[in-house]
Parts: structure tokens; C-alpha cells; sequence
């Protein structure tokens, strides 16, 4: 069996059971067909060995990953994720690890209905782009340009828990089970992303530390906004973390959560608990958008905590 | 200007102008409408340095060459260019580069009404993907699997330029700026692509070589091929070549060709010298679709040629 075949076999079943894929793998492109009414939601994201996970990542998680990074965008939008494209480069054409690797790829993507449409597998050093393509009512998308004065911030689930790991791997400390989890196979906030449409003003995936994404959704509404930092939403782990050295950075910018951070309106105040409810996740009301321009961070006494880190941003990350 | 900056100033603005367009780069995803009545064409590809272009490839032949592989593919499927997204991996953020590779991909873009609407820019080994997307009317797309026994197999443009500039290159002879246009700035065949619908009953491009990419249709035809050498259509320099070495595997399997392979049935046999003159396009027809399977090449004595490399193959290249 030649390489070529081997990665066909490994990839080309992935969600074959959509009736929207006219042609999948196997010709000059994939054929796809979106519904009338629906828009069309594209992201690519490349991680980079070394860059964006550790060498010793495991593959299986490796699978896992570059697909949720994408999820993560499309729930971003309030799109339903439809189909996927994987273009892999990898140094030689080692059978175990395309076992694992598109274990893990394909176990996210069954469990959102996503088809693996297409791809090209190159030899070189380890870099994976993956475009995800969802689908969105026309006109419904969430944008991050929708915040006005007055609506609340909000995030889903806790922040800093990937950038705790990354700081306890650097350091070569343990890895408590949980951690790792949330380093290396994030759950993308999909259904929670739908849900809001209709409800958020704005919305961005939290990729590269609240302050930095938050940031993008003032710049993007022209607005600013104050957070109360007692009430950002943290894991047992980063609290005993933030509890001995008080450095704000690590939930306000570590990258890789993997959150949504989105903004409502007041008067959809109480959909927040009923969300949370429905969708067994932790929704946090973290600040407010403000007029002017800017994050402000406020400390528990009222005081305005100030870093020199606006995010994590690994060279750039980028729609 | 961070290099974040930097680069979106480089990118967003190519094809800025398609009205179905939603959302380009600045938000999570871009937001594309499909027109009711047509398909969704996809593929993506990467290229890689030292491995589909020689480090020393200018940036801005590489900028045309990424975007250009892709657009090939759209053009074997019949498909109408529409939008594009870029995956960067680079070592460093480098103004002059990124200007220069811009401007290949830019004016390439621009030649086939494309808009960028969305990328990541990443930092590591120089690596470049390029997904596009078309738009094909619905069930119109042209397959691999079409080709019937007793079709005509046909090619667009000149075959083994691009062989003979990489075997130039390699033996550190000079190249004529015929050959290194060829290599470096090959052009999609869109137009040919699209008028191809309706009429050829099978296509794919041309980038492993004739036998391989021919080989492709055949296997998803279930059908077989005979090919009269004399027939492939050569630039001076590769029959120049040819007549030294008589080495047939420089037209059959060298790569890079970008050119259109495709099949038609008898009965549209005299819309070839039409389609010639129309798009200004050299069209040969090379060779018949016959029963049975596999590719037989036909010397001009009625001999069968056999060569070792059925194709140039760089590690595998799929949809």
C-alpha cells in the first residue's frame, strides 16, 4: 500500500454519511451543497509543531485539536459545522501515528456531524492546517462588531487552565489529569454558539487570552469595557495559582482556552442561567461594555490591575 | 506596526470588491453566499519549501504558484473561481518577502475575480496552503469518473516544461525564461475548465503527470486509455529534449504541468479546433479511452512504451 493509500484509508470515511457532500474525497475537489437561506462560514487554522503544542503532544490529541481550533471559530459565529479539509505535512508516513492522529480527528468530528471533504498530505516539518465550513442562517451569523454600551460580558466555562498546563510543562512539574484535558482536547463551545444567535451582540472565541480576544470585539464595536476580575470564571487549579502569586495573566492572557466570550444585551439577562441549564455549561457574567475604547480590569477593591501582556499571541492568529 | 498588522495590511484587501462576500478577514470566520443553483468547489493544497519549490523560488513566484495549483483544480472540476483562504508558516516576519509574495498572489487573484477572505499566519518552516473555493452549477461539474470507452483523451497546453526546468535546475543549467515561467508562473486553465462543461465527459489537471493524473481517470472510470506518444504536445525545448534521450517519462510523469487532461465523447469531436481558437489555447487530442484498465503509451512503430515512475509523485498530492 503506497502512502497515498494509506492516508485515504485513514481519512476519506470520516462523516461520509452527509447527503450535502456531493463528492467528497477522490476528485480535483470536493462538491458541496449549501441550503438556500444559509450562509457559508470558512476559518483555517495552521498549528505548527514546536509552536502551537509541545513535540511530545500525543497524536490522538494532535487529531482532536486542529479540528476543535476550528469548531471553536464556527461556534464563535453561531454556525452549525458542516464539513472540514485537512492539509497535513508531516515528516515521514508512519502508520501509528495517522492511526491515533485521525483517531482523534475523527472522534470530534462525528461527534458534531462534520465530513472530512478533502486534503493533501505533504512531507516536511510537522505543520497541520485544517478549514472548517459551516453553515449559518442568512444574516444570523454573531459578529464581533455588534457590542454596544451597556451589555454584559459573559464567558462560558474557565479561563487559564491551557496556559496553567503550558507554564507547569515548561517548568517540568506534574499535569493533574484535568489539566491536560483542557490543554489538549478543548471542547468546542458549538452549542452554545448557535444558541446565542439571536441573543449576543458579539461574539469571539477566547484563542489567545480573554483580554487580547475581548479586545478584538471592542476595536471591532467601538467600544470599550470594564470586567470585574473576582468574577472571572476559574478552575480549583487556577484559583490555587492566582491565590499565591496574584498574577492576573495567566486567565486574562494564556492562549489555547478555547471559551466563547460573548455579549448580550441587558434585557437578555435571564437567558444566561437558562442557557447554562440546558446546555450543562458554566456561563459567567464577567463586566460590561462601556463607552471610550479599551479593557479596563478591575480588582476586587475597586483598583484597576495593569499587565504588560495584551495577550498570548504566537506571531499572529488571525479569521 | 506588529507583524499581526503587518501582514493583514499585505492580504485583506485582495478582491475585496465580490458582492458575495458577507464577512472577509476580521472576524472568526468570513461569511460566503453561495447562489442557490450551484455547488460548493473545494481543495486545498500545500506547498511546502524544498520540497514544491526550491528555496531559492522568488516570493512573488511562489505567491502566483500557491494560488495558482489551486485554481488548476477548480478548472478540472468546471468550477467558477470565487474566494480563497491562505494558511502562512514562515520563519520570520519579513516586510520585503511578504510585499512580494503578496503581489504573486494578488494579481493572480485579481486575473480570476478572487477574493482572500480569510488565513492564518503562523510562525515556523516556510509552508503555504491555499484552499479555494468555486462555484459550479449544480450537478454540472466535470468528474473523473465520466470517461466511456471510445471517448477522445485530450490535453490543454504543452506537457514536460516544468520537468525539464526542474532537471535544468538540478544539473545547474541555465533555464530559458520560457521554462521558468513555466515552473514558476504556471497559468490555471479556468476558462478551458469552465467551457469544458457540458462537453468533456471526464477531466483532472495535470500536476503529477499525463500517466499518473490519466491513471486517475481511468481507475474512477473503470476504463483503460491508448496514448500516441507523437501525438503529446511538446515545447521545442522538451522535444529538443526528447530527441536526445528519447526519454518519454519527461512529458508522461514529470510534474507541475497544470495543465487539463480530459476526455469527450466522439460526437463533440470538432468542438476542439473551435475551443482551440476561441480561448487561445493549444488543444490536442492524444489518445482514445478503450475497455480494460491501465494506461498503454503508443510509440510512433506501434510499440508499447514502458517506463519505472508511473508519475511524480511528492509523497502524495489528493483532491
Amino acid at each position: 500500500m503506497s502512502e497515498f493509500d494509506l492516508i485515504r484509508d485513514h481519512f476519506c470515511r470520516v462523516g461520509s454519511g452527509r447527503p450535502d457532500v456531493s463528492m467528497g474525497v477522490g476528485d480535483d475537489c470536493a462538491l458541496l451543497r449549501v441550503p438556500s437561506g444559509a450562509e457559508l462560514a470558512v476559518s483555517i487554522d495552521t498549528l505548527v509543531s514546536g509552536i502551537h503544542f509541545l513535540a511530545d503532544c500525543g497524536p490522538e490529541a494532535l487529531g482532536h485539536k486542529c479540528l476543535a481550533v476550528g469548531l471553536s471559530d464556527l461556534a464563535a459565529m453561531g454556525a452549525e459545522p458542516a464539513w472540514a479539509t485537512l492539509a497535513l505535512t508531516v515528516q515521514r508516513s508512519d502508520e501509528a501515528w495517522l492511526t491515533e492522529f485521525s483517531k482523534g480527528f475523527a472522534h470530534l468530528a462525528e461527534a458534531h456531524g462534520v465530513a472530512l471533504v478533502g486534503g493533501d498530505t505533504t512531507r516536511g516539518p510537522l505543520t497541520i492546517s485544517v478549514q472548517v465550513h459551516g453553515l449559518v442562517p442568512q444574516g444570523k451569523a454573531v459578529r464581533r462588531s455588534g457590542a454596544r454600551i451597556g451589555d454584559l460580558v459573559c464567558v462560558s466555562g474557565t479561563l487559564g487552565d491551557a496556559g496553567l498546563a503550558l507554564r507547569r510543562l515548561a517548568a517540568g512539574e506534574p499535569l493533574s489529569g484535568y489539566l491536560r484535558g483542557r490543554l489538549e482536547q478543548p471542547a468546542p463551545r458549538v452549542a452554545l454558539g448557535s444558541a446565542l444567535r439571536g441573543i449576543a451582540s458579539a461574539m469571539i472565541d477566547v484563542s489567545d487570552g480573554l483580554a487580547a480576544d475581548l479586545g478584538h470585539i471592542l476595536a471591532a464595536s467601538g467600544v470599550g469595557a470594564e470586567i470585574r476580575l473576582a468574577d472571572l470564571p476559574l478552575s480549583p487549579e487556577v484559583s490555587a495559582s492566582l491565590a499565591s502569586d496574584a498574577d492576573w495573566a495567566l486567565p486574562l492572557a494564556s492562549g489555547d482556552d478555547y471559551e466563547l466570550c460573548f455579549c448580550i444585551p441587558e434585557r437578555h439577562r435571564e437567558q444566561i442561567p437558562e442557557l447554562q441549564e440546558r446546555l450543562d455549561i458554566r456561563l459567567s457574567i464577567v463586566g460590561r461594555i462601556m463607552p471610550g475604547s479599551g479593557l479596563r480590569c478591575a480588582l476586587e477593591d475597586g483598583s484597576i490591575w495593569q499587565s504588560g501582556a495584551p495577550g498570548y499571541d504566537h506571531f499572529s492568529h488571525e479569521n
